[in-house]
């Protein structure tokens, strides 16, 4: 590991726009963007998936190791990624920085409080959350209906228990009050500080947020209880993005980490647009598959913050193919090209997706060592077929070598295909519209159906004005559909919205299908459980 | 302010044994007292105070300017001070770093998330709950009884709709329990972290937190939950002492807060430790008036960590004499020196008590712009008769000039009065013997006596093994008995023991008189309301 001053200097950044914490890990100050606000931008790459097994294909990985590959390639590559949560990280899956020769680091710090970014976002919201009951408490002059509520708590960490509570029992505890709370990426106030330009912005969008509603229906916002500001204060070192390093010292910048279902579930636009004004080539990745995470990125993201991405990487496994092509998760590890052959619909349909977004499109087949050869043969074969440019990942056992192919490919689509980025509708579309055109267009689905409830809040929303809003589409990552058995590319099918909600700081409408997870739970064996701390300070288990 | 390389340079710190936080804040490594093992200890010196006003008497603005004033004459001093909370940060009294010319900076930075200690206290608080609630709910291998969980979990924010909740609602949720949330500074984990000698006694002393019972009454450790190494791993940087600068560039160890009244109320014991290895004068403070901050400070934190003290500076002022001989909090501004002299007696108990441990004492008289000379004259001549040395301290308004005459005595004391400090009570006492003990000899009451179900608790405690445990009084701060109103120096009142618990990780017994408030709520009109953060980065409102 290099001194991050070093990585800083060999990208071109003076220590002045840094904030040191420890020896590998800073913040970068917008100074540094000030600075280089006449430089051109470096091409944006966006680093997507099929429609995952349960053990997830590679995103981050890939993401690492392209980013290493193109720097042996001398070029001046940075990646913008998400910061872990620790909820997850005690509970089922351990870290969130890459795997074998494709890390970024330090890992143990990354995946543990970083520089505090998830803590200050988790305290910005509790202040709000303190405000609200206590301005219920103090005489509600805003009249403000408690049972019209809608914010709640955040903490970051798996607690099943807090998912519902009730709260204020007891004598001079306020009132009882249904609540509970969310894991913190799944926080609007996340959302909000990974989709702001600047301070002035996030401090707008803070203000806007709706946390419930007067009895006479009439929206109560953040700014109205006078907690705009002391939230922006508890976040005003979280909105500078992070710079840590790979393996192999190519400098990435981890930021913001919120949810891909009732959030966008990509990094920060202030740590993406820093990465643009650094590297040449930025890589970025998106949550779940690309028909989430690859359309919020466009539809949510890039359009907020005007970013014209340049290309996407869609990471494919062989067994994530087999999945998709009918193959039960336990028996994944046997050879099935029958299944596989099935299961390209599904990279085609997502392939034919991003295209239609407009980004030139390069396949990475995340390698694993006990792939079958005929498997792979097959992947590229179809990909052959159907005209995109794939190539093999080996990443993960060997760092930049294993993805040079990869980096190759990427730089030839990135000098001679332009993108012709748009997104999928228009803002101007009605909500109904904009959710109809992404199930039909995008999930291949024929229809959608709704919920009273979330008719009439659709409806309301518009009418308070947020019909020019983008949707939020939260629902199963395992299909293009909203039942998870329904794998490769269903069609006909039609997408339930059970309930809709208005982040309006955040400047989306989450439309859930089903029942969204913003709290998970623990495994019977907690990852914590089996971590250890040694007595020179290593930590077992966690990574 | 200077930078911290420079400040920990000057205390003769090479750079390799500090972490940077930013340019003004670094974490101190434990290679750094290992290197000065064999260095002789500096003087220890605890700041208390006499029973304070609701307004508080100035501990850590007088331990800062005391300091200050300490290195104006050359002394190489370093003060060791606890970290502020973000719940009464943002709810009724702004920062606590000191005011005037005797502060600590970065001011803004300790108060808000510093280097995250609190964060990383709260997660490994919530990281248990979380473990506890799991292990019920995935088949309750150690048949723990969810109706005898004690532990809650913790948050650091002033949330009173969060003291008393019932989580577990709804189906797949777990099980619908009581629970609540304490603020942070008051959850065990802060204590346990405050007392820790190394990584090795913290991860120790986590492991042996009691959670609760089974329905045969036997204890249930974080250990038997497998909880320990997580939290160790939680707490892994946040166990390292901070370092940070007052305005003139003393060296200052910002470390830990714990509560005063269910936990100690003292900094951390490795801060101290830090700063005995770093100065030849340590100055330190402890929570509330002297019956509760210093009588735990030396029975808890001295008897724990075989530290021995030098010297206590007992601060009053003339406002806290004049409410504890029976002025009103708002007629205070008045002119009184009746009541003035009535309240010496309150001085004079906490004298002869902090006499009784073996210290000697200086009053330092913390001057008020608005003080009346009458009033001061009094104090003085007061103190002379008493035997006391009294000095005026007025480092408020000219800092370390203003203690000039303060930090001179107490250099005279503590190179002519030595220490023959000794804790109040032996160890083998039991339970109800030590909390006779204190009540009778330093409060000045006669009796003791006890809910029936705290009896019976203390009973058990002995029974299983903790009865050598030190006891830790939570009762108001206002007296010395357990009633408010009981002002200057009572006799012959009975202290009603409500409830006890055992702290087992932070090794006390807490005794509680009354309902003690572990989260506090907000006020009318929030601290938090009244923030601005400008667009030039400047915080209004919070200091």
């Amino acid at each position: 590991m290099k001194p991050i001053i070093e990585v800083a200097a060999r990208a071109g950044i003076d220590e002045e726009h840094l904030e040191l914490y420890g020896k590998y890990k800073a913040k970068m100050n917008p100074s540094l963007t000030q600075e280089r606000k006449n430089r051109p931008d470096g091409k944006l790459v966006l680093v997507t998936a099929v429609n995952p097994t349960p053990a997830g294909e590679g995103k981050t990985l890939t993401t690492i190791g392209l980013t290493q590959a193109l720097q042996a390639l001398d070029v001046n590559a940075v990646a913008a990624l998400r910061e872990p949560s620790l909820g997850p990280c005690f509970g089922m899956k351990g870290g969130s920085t890459g795997g074998g020769k494709a890390q970024i680091v330090p890992a143990e710090d990354i995946n543990l409080h970083f520089t505090g970014d998830l803590h200050a976002v988790s305290s910005a919201h509790n202040l709000l959350s303190a405000l609200i009951d206590n301005h219920i408490y103090q005489g509600n002059a805003l009249r403000l209906d408690p049972k019209k509520v809608v914010w709640k708590r955040a903490v970051d960490m798996n607690d099943r228990g807090l998912r519902s509570i009730v709260t204020g029992l007891g004598a001079g505890n306020g009132l009882p009050q249904e609540s509970g709370f969310l894991i913190t990426s799944a926080s609007e106030v996340m959302a909000v500080l990974c989709l702001s330009e600047n301070a002035a912005d996030l401090k707008k969008r803070l203000e806007r947020i709706v946390v419930g509603y007067t009895s006479e229906g009439e929206a109560v916002t953040a700014a109205m209880l006078d907690a705009a500001e002391g939230m922006a204060i508890l976040l005003k070192d979280a909105i500078k993005p992070n710079l840590v390093q790979t393996l192999d010292g190519t400098p990435v910048i981890v930021h913001g980490g919120p949810f891909a279902n009732i959030a966008h579930g990509c990094s920060s636009v202030i740590g993406t647009k820093t990465a643009l004004k650094l590297g040449d080539v930025v890589v970025t990745e998106a949550g779940f598959g690309a028909e989430l995470g690859a359309e919020k990125f466009f539809d949510i993201k890039c359009r907020q913050a005007g970013l014209r991405p340049d290309a996407a990487v869609l990471v494919v496994t062989a067994k994530a193919l087999k999945y998709n092509g009918g193959v039960p998760a336990k028996e994944l590890g046997e050879e099935n090209t029958r299944a596989l052959a099935a299961g390209m619909d599904n990279l085609n349909r997502h392939l034919r997706n991003l295209q239609a977004f407009g980004v030139p499109v390069l396949v990475a087949v995340n390698h694993f060592a006990a792939d079958y050869e005929s498997e792979l043969h097959l992947i590229f074969d179809a990909c052959r077929e159907l005209g995109v440019a794939a190539e093999l990942s080996d990443v993960w056992a060997e760092g930049a070598a294993g993805g040079a192919a990869l980096a190759r490919s990427l730089m030839r689509i990135l000098e001679q295909q332009p993108s012709r980025h748009a997104p999928l509708y228009e803002a101007s579309l009605s909500l109904k519209d904009k959710i109809k055109t992404i199930v039909t267009r995008l999930y291949g689905g024929s229809d959608v159906s709704y919920a009273p409830a979330a008719s009439k809040a659709l409806a309301d929303f518009e009418r308070r004005g947020f019909g020019e809003l983008p949707v939020c589409m939260a629902k199963t990552p395992y299909s293009f559909s909203d039942r998870a058995s329904l794998l490769g590319a269903p069609e006909g099918f039609t997408v339930s919205v059970s309930r809709v909600s208005l982040s309006a700081g955040a400047g989306f409408v989450v439309v859930e299908t089903g029942n969204t997870m913003t709290m998970p739970g623990l495994p019977k064996v907690p990852a914590a459980s089996r971590m250890r701390l040694e007595t020179d300070g290593t930590i077992e288990g966690l990574l």
